[in-house]
């Protein structure tokens, strides 16, 4: 496995899909959606959007997604926006309830994770990170400190468990990992957090997995 | 029905109840659940914390909930932080599928605005909030921004549905809800919104609605 594995992004991208994924490879959050493709071997094919030329605030993409977002999933003509959304479709339209399990004790325990990759990992994780590398207008030090308390929580979970929630991989998983590998990226180091390290190396290791530019960190 | 419902609210706490909520009154995200608790006709006993006193930065309160935030819902000794995911949890283990549905396309659907919730309401109309009302640090206009941004997409959704997803009241309406109403609070304006307003008039309708302190909109 190299620093980017982009044979494996290649070898789920299939034109003839009816899964289309409006995308930019260079987003964490359309990132999610690529790797969980990847990890469920499910075929799909890419629709560039260029957030840089502000593709995704045109009318014509408004169409597809009001919130003016990426990513957007569209299977078959039906539209799903926002990655969490996305992730939580694909587990119950083509996976067991492996990566998001229906009991009321173990979907919660999934969808707290689901909560703090939209929380803490974004507005703070993704944020310093566009800070950083698109100069976006957030207060990086505010981003950085929300990131880093997000990362203390995951530190604090991993000391204790293999895997985010319920004893295994899931989407809880598939969700925090992004933002959680790219940190440094946003000038937010993994340095000193050993069971975050371990946990992004097991993520690594699943059968499927695909990276993306910019993972600094890789166990091979 | 009055601006603020206490008797409803008083209604659905019972001491005795092995369902205990850690709760302030005035946090939009608590109500989020007391107000579930009242559509589901679910009793709770409420054990306050004081967010002006740091009580959720405290050791013992970081043992219940390791991200140091409310609400926090403790079922009999299981506990489930994050409000979002405690909606989930109340749903699967007390209500059938009418609030929270599982096929893949319409779980989806209700997970989308989950999304909103917890990202433009939560980032921009809870935030401009808790700038105007508590003195909180955050730049009120990028706030009251986003948070209009969420208004127009929630305006636009309701033009066409007279809920959110699926066609009728989900968790996603209650979780949206709470910020949306106390829009105004945080200097966010909802004149202009007519669908949006004709949907805080339905939610107040249902039965066991339950208010909180701020509410201005109301229709009786």
């Amino acid at each position: 496995m190299g620093l980017v594995n982009m044979d494996s992004i290649e070898q789920n991208q299939d034109i003839g899909s009816p899964i289309r994924l409006y995308d930019m490879e260079l987003s964490g959050n359309c990132y999610k959606i690529r790797l969980f493709c990847g990890l469920l071997n499910l075929k799909y094919q890419i629709i560039p959007v260029n957030l840089f030329k502000a593709e995704h605030k045109q009318p014509a993409f408004l169409q597809i997604n009001p919130r003016g977002q990426i990513p957007v999933l569209d299977d078959n003509g039906r539209l799903i926006w926002d990655s969490a959304a996305i992730l939580v479709y694909l587990a119950r339209k083509y996976a067991d309830e492996q990566w998001l399990p229906l009991a009321a004790e173990s979907m919660a325990e999934t969808m707290q994770w689901l909560a703090m990759a939209e929380n803490e990992l974004l507005y703070g994780l993704a944020r310093a990170r566009a800070a950083v590398l698109f100069n976006r207008p957030w207060n990086l030090a505010e981003c950085q400190a929300l990131g880093g308390a997000g990362l203390t929580v995951l530190e604090q979970q991993l000391q204790k468990h293999d895997w985010l929630a319920v004893g295994r991989a899931t989407i809880a998983d598939v969700a925090c990992y992004p933002y959680v590998v790219l940190a440094p990226e946003g000038g937010v180091s993994l340095d000193g957090l050993p069971h975050v390290q371990a946990w992004i190396a097991r993520i690594q290791a699943l059968p499927g997995y695909v990276g993306m530019p910019g993972i600094q960190i890789s166990t091979v």
